[in-house]
């Protein structure tokens, strides 16, 4: 424990201890770039508050496989508590912040308000539905833990329904899975879902054939994988279309309901399971701060990552909108992490009454996978891969940034596992009544 | 798939193929009864459809491991479909068996009805709270995989709680842990809890200190494990003793709510965390045989396991009520795969017109762990160990019987992990907003 001064209870502070004479640096978010802010403050004397809503941090570049039934959630996500309990000027808080009061320098929690003399925002993003908030029921969106468990439930109830109806129709839209959007999420869940199709579920079935199942993606744009150089465009397509997943370009969405999704040219696709990869809206903490906005929510920070005005506020990661060479910085990991170094230097910078520095991007490269085997890489100035070496490249350094020894053991055996056996072995439907939310179109009466 | 005409959905009958002049039987329970009598079928010449709401086999005897974050849910259970995929004779049917028609060899789904020439009715038993059902949301019982996700979401979160709030009397009582019922599970999940709570969180929080955690055992009946022999009794508190765990004997609950527990003697242990261990009720299911069940709805089978007057129906495991040498069989796993077993046996003999046999349970022994390195174990005819040996022996029996080879090793991993270090894995709150359903009471404005 930290030797110090607990806040007591009776006025509206939270319960967080204070070192006298040390100043304390708040940090809302446990995401990649909140984490890497939290570790490089290890060796400063500060004390450092960082607030989550969850009690865990999540491997986001994995959630897919855990959708998809590949991984546990255990697997890719550890404890925000285990993965600080060595650093002993840390402290973490299980709270939702609700807005920030800049010129008190004070955090409003759900459980009361904290003071900081520095803090730092990475709430990240959540899936956007350009307005259209009745889709979010038929396309769920993959953000959470609780997403992902929430889609693997419906992509293994549908194979299920498709299995106890003889209906014909019924079947083929069971076994139909449109993805809207085209990007890395969109491209890595429509991989994962045909082989889970294709592979792991084809013995499991009596009635199905469940290879037939058709995988579309849905690209209102005109190529997928935007943030990707065309050639290794073109070679995630050929690597897609090999697993047999259907690719729409140029196709905006114009409705999506519980049987399907309507594409702007008027066609129709019948599908029960519809999963949203399209859009991202920043998390509305950022708009409490009172400074300008960019269209999806993102407050636009200066050179240094603080807000207008605000030297001792920063904002990072997903919900930061920050342009290098006239170009917005995409929203991965890689950005989170380095933004997160950069503020906690600035602001020990400050507090040695030293200039602050202008935040750069060094871009590591990017990486995505096509199922099993084939995946494509992009490290710039000329370093592409694509196919199998690119895969491993892509397992080894997901695996090797898991946290906790414990976690990557776990998912080196799944995947071992799996790449002998095309087992995925999560296919568990977990939930209130399984059956009942699937039985509707399915029983006798309905027809 | 299996050649055959599937049946039309015109007429109220599920989508399930059958091979002309095979006869068909239909297993309901996916369960350890349920999946032996399957497998038993393996080379017999009929259709075998097994139905079960879920559609996954779940280990029973390791879900206390997943309610205290040492295991994910998918170490320990397999989708049943995958279990017996290789058996091409068996269709599995997610669907939820609501009455049996024995008059007419029917039994209604909620998705349609199925006739069946054998029916082996395997859907085992529910935590019961005798007759006060309020209790059931302040003390969830540990039966199915959402059970242990919301005891392990629960655990967890007392722990966040004790460490957000400044007021002593509410730490104390978030730190509280009452687990009512000193059975194997009681006794397991209390030696589970002690370790987290000692070792596992340790070094997490900064707030409190996590080994003052208390973990009551509250048993109605004069000794604990009443299943075992005395002197293994006796081992196994002085285990648990050793964990800290308080043992109350002979203190029947009277009264259960939000903030703990009221005992007959009148004492009141204030605890957010109350755990049932205690009672079982048979699967209503039995019921609607309409022939005679026992206090807490087994159905009472004769000698060979048939239900009077319908030779062709069969209970087994935790639904049945079956004696030997005047004593109730136990609910456990052992009893159940050997019924399931036996069941089948009968049946083929009856298909075959020849005479069935009685069953007899033979006892492979008892096996119970209290936390890390201590067990108990009891073969009967004076083979008991206790202690590393028999913790050791446990570890080895429920591993080997999980099925599935990723299981297996992922199970190994994760103990070996555990034991190395002290660390429980699979620490993760989800559910709905973590925070909104905890904060209630922490909260300033609620003091």
């Amino acid at each position: 424990m930290i030797a110090g001064v607990p806040v007591r209870a009776g006025d509206a502070h939270v319960a967080v201890s204070s070192t006298p004479g040390r100043r304390r640096i708040v940090i809302v978010g446990g995401g990649f770039g909140g984490l890497q802010a939290a570790r490089a403050l290890r060796w400063a004397d500060v004390d450092v508050v960082l607030v989550d809503r969850r009690n865990h941090h999540v491997f986001q570049p994995l959630l897919y496989q855990v959708a998809t039934a590949g991984l546990s959630p255990g697997d890719i996500a550890s404890p925000i508590r285990w993965i600080l309990r060595r650093q002993q000027n840390v402290q973490v808080l299980l709270a939702e912040a609700q807005r920030i009061d800049a010129e008190a320098h004070v955090l409003h929690l759900d459980i009361g308000q904290l003071h900081y003399d520095a803090l730092i925002i990475a709430t990240g993003a959540t899936h956007a539905y350009f307005g259209h908030d009745a889709w979010q029921t038929h396309a769920p969106g993959l953000k959470t833990l609780e997403d992902a468990g929430l889609i693997r439930r419906h992509l293994l109830l549908a194979f299920e329904q498709a299995e106890r109806t003889p209906v014909q129709a019924e079947r083929t839209r069971h076994l139909t899975f449109v993805i809207v959007g085209g990007g890395p999420t969109g491209v890595e869940l429509a991989g994962a879902l045909a082989e889970l199709a294709n592979f792991s579920l084809a013995r499991d079935f009596r009635s199905i054939d469940t290879s037939c199942a058709r995988v579309v993606i849905v690209e209102a744009g005109p190529r997928i994988l935007g943030a990707f150089p065309p050639d290794l465009q073109d070679k995630a397509e050929q690597a897609l279309l090999r697993l047999g997943v259907v690719i729409r370009k140029h196709s905006p969405v114009t409705g999506i309901d519980a049987l399907g999704v309507t594409l702007a040219d008027g066609e129709r696709i019948e599908a029960s399971t519809v999963l949203w990869a399209a859009g991202v809206a920043a998390s509305p903490l950022g708009r409490s701060l009172g400074v300008e906005v960019d269209r999806v929510g993102r407050v636009v920070v200066r050179p240094d990552l603080t807000v207008p005005d605000r030297p001792d506020v920063y904002v990072i990661g997903d919900l930061a909108h920050f342009e290098q060479d006239g170009q917005l910085l995409p929203g991965v990991a890689q950005v989170a992490m380095q933004q997160g170094a950069h503020a906690v230097e600035n602001i020990l910078r400050r507090f040695g009454n030293q200039p602050v520095r202008d935040f750069r991007y060094h871009d590591l490269g990017n990486l995505a996978t096509i199922g099993r085997n084939a995946a494509i890489a992009d490290f710039g100035g000329g370093w592409r891969f694509s196919g199998v070496f690119a895969w491993w490249l892509w397992l080894f350094v997901h695996v090797l940034k898991l946290t906790g020894f414990r976690n990557r053991t776990a998912v080196l055996i799944q995947w071992a596992w799996a790449y002998v056996t095309h087992q995925r072995g999560i296919r568990l439907i977990t939930g209130q009544d399984p059956v009942e939310s699937s039985a509707s179109d399915s029983s006798p009466s309905a027809r």
